[in-house]
């Protein structure tokens, strides 16, 4: 049995075997909706298929003729790309539409079109949509996998699963770690993604930001609130910074971007507050010198592109164990 | 030899081998110019590729090293995509240009757009245009097989084909039955192409619309033309509804949707008049509520979804075909 | 050991063994940096491969498992599918990003977003940019293969090598012949890399063009200069005519389309100045009648078409050697 749940997580060479993991779910739409138990499943699945990228030849036969469908209503090329690149080491095919750039839905309701990617026989759909519940929405009607991909400001479970892959690798545990998220939680499905799939794993989360974007309410989830980055960092095992999304012009959040910066931007000073071991996260694309110091972000703290990279492994476990357990 | 004519085709568990198919072209471009021999030859291909669909892996290695270029001049997700995995399931690859987001075309003709694609060995060009003729001024023009995605208000000979193909598969025949299609005539390529291939296999047609969108001219064709939808529909086999292009705000042809849905709309109502074993059909994406009434479109007369999937299979059909036609 | 570079090339059946080529760079970034050795290496490795393109079944294993990212921050489809059309052909996987429809760059830097592909184990990246110095600004800070596929008006390299390749296999030598550039050299990556390879494999150029756009300064390259079409005619083997990008809008630059063509443009009545076996070159897209007359540019001098053809070879060798380099 695979377990990097343990400190000494043992890297198979070959993926395991579906009926070994005890996923037996068609789809992923939320992390609030999975136990600990299949959570764990995923990373053991993601630590298997991470060898697979390293290898000369990145592809496994696991999803040879099965067809995956990037739905993406809302635009996310970083996110579009994992999934893309997740699918062609599993030997799937892969079908890319983009709704900016697409008349598919001219009119058409969403689970029309969806059905008729089903009729196509798409085996996966990777759903990236502005309206939460998207997903789950498309998942109850149809037989083909969902995959959400990010619904509004409910989830993006997929980021979480890396995020938390990300401090089980450096760590070599996730129970008992005090985690900060720092930023824009209000509007963020990451932020609500990863605080289930913490606690779930037994660690402890303070959330830091304005008040206008980190209202109390968050405490009923089992974390702490916090608006004083400064008292935070002392403790916290790893640091979570959130983008800040200025493209969208929040002015009735916070008044400037520098005046951000000035509370909870994350400065070379701020990080001396830091444990030496802490980890320095953020799901990206950063705002060097925003969100984040630019050297920092390239520090030996910072595991950002180690995100990207442990991304692909646990989009590939995803993919795997969804599509596999109708027929496998 | 495979039948699918017969009221009861036999499945292959393979494609057939071409050299019995009878097929010689390498272009598919209209219907028009197609023997009904040539039809039946395409839907016994497909009726062996469509098991390909439910196979565990859904891939044959008929086209493996053969390039598809979708080049789609007029934007359309939704046959793009058809051909995109028709193309994944015979192993060839796919490139795919939009005209919309795509500087190809900067002042070049269409025919040495074509005649590049040729020189990088493209063995495929699938071509939406908005010019009537276009895909057969290539196909005389190249080497390559020219397979038209619809050509203005000409033809859109693989919709017909899938329809005709679904027609078949629920009814055991075409010949001898009464197919009634609704709605915009006059401007649309795929009543053209169905008009042709339904006449060919035997059926009787008859066009229904507003006078301004179904003028007499038609009868020409061979067909019956009237603008009285309630006097068709207790007759009628299969209706076939085709989309209304509200988009492309027809108001020179009609008043408002809600007064064509009042008089050409398939409600509930209306579908009383039906036989019980009608076929609803239509070339999607629908507009609920307006050419059909949302339940109607779900229930078990409908086989929307059955012409989706039946596209896929026509499509590798059309694609064996041809490509394999210079060299099987 | 292959060598197109004599008279009599020997076309291999299969790719040569990247040990034999003596190539040693994971990039490609210009022209200028090569040695006539390491351009003959391409030259050699691309005569293999242009045996794959007329094959039944065109792919050979050598990049299976590998990705190609072409990253266009500036939209070219003609050369992106010319990429994309090599790495298939080469069993490479390819993921497309075009900046204009894209979502990838929000405020993030070149570097970040390379290095974000590189996390997701991206082998090649090939990028298109309108900064002259952006490919070799992300060689220096990538593992992954970066290929210049057209930076600003500085090299486009693999556009050079297909014309060097083109002339090389019609005219048996490149050493001792004349060529022309004809146009807007000034604001030509293709000039300027066509300069470098022909100059390094021993050819004489000669730039004609208005004084707008073909300055004198260019002589300290090692080319003539001239101001005189019909001056230059007699003497070439080659004329090789640049697009003139009008829809750019150069009005500072020349007076009009009709004044260009009547002094520069190669009209029928030009080619007569031409000696017999004198090869007509163009980059494409043509503009018929202005750079060129139409029938010229379909006639047997011409060899437009060839430079196309000779383009995915070419690009087969670039990605075959680069990416091979560093694991082979």
């Amino acid at each position: 049995m695979i377990s990097p749940m343990s400190a000494t997580p043992s890297i198979p060479a070959s993926p395991p075997q579906r009926a070994d993991t005890g996923w037996t779910h068609k789809d992923l739409t939320s992390i609030e909706a999975l136990t600990a138990d299949e959570i764990k499943s995923i990373l053991d699945t993601a630590s298997a298929f991470k060898t697979v990228g390293v290898r000369e030849v990145k592809k496994v036969p696991a999803l040879r003729g099965k067809t995956l469908v990037n739905l993406f209503v809302e635009p996310s090329t970083r996110t579009r790309i994992s999934f893309e690149l997740a699918a062609f080491r599993l030997s799937a095919d892969v079908v890319n539409i983009s709704a900016a750039t697409s008349s598919l839905t001219k009119g058409e309701t969403l689970k029309d079109t969806a059905k008729n990617l089903e009729a196509l026989h798409a085996d996966i759909i990777v759903l990236r949509h502005s309206s939460a519940g998207a997903s789950q929405f498309l998942a109850e009607r149809l037989d083909a996998s969902v995959i959400n991909g990010g619904d509004g400001a409910h989830e993006h479970p997929t980021q979480a699963l890396l995020d938390v892959y990300t401090i089980l690798e450096k760590k070599g545990r996730i129970a008992g770690l005090h985690v900060a998220i720092i930023g824009d939680i209000l509007f963020s499905r990451v932020a609500r993604s990863n605080i289930h799939a913490l606690l779930k794993l037994g660690a402890r989360v303070t959330l830091v930001g304005p008040r206008t974007l980190v209202p109390r309410e968050f405490e009923k989830m089992g974390v702490a609130v916090t608006h004083d980055l400064d008292s935070v960092l002392p403790d916290a095992d790893v640091v979570n910074l959130l983008r800040i999304q200025h493209e969208r012009q929040r002015k009735e959040y916070f008044p400037s971007l520098s005046e951000y910066t000035a509370f909870f931007g994350l400065t070379q000073q701020r990080a001396e507050l830091l444990k030496p071991d802490a980890l320095i996260m953020h799901p990206g694309p950063i705002n060097r010198g925003i969100e984040i110091d630019s050297d920092l972000a390239d520090s030996a703290r910072s595991v950002i592109l180690d995100q990207v990279t442990n991304g692909l492994a646990v989009r590939m476990a995803v993919l795997y164990l969804c599509a596999g357990s109708r027929n496998g």
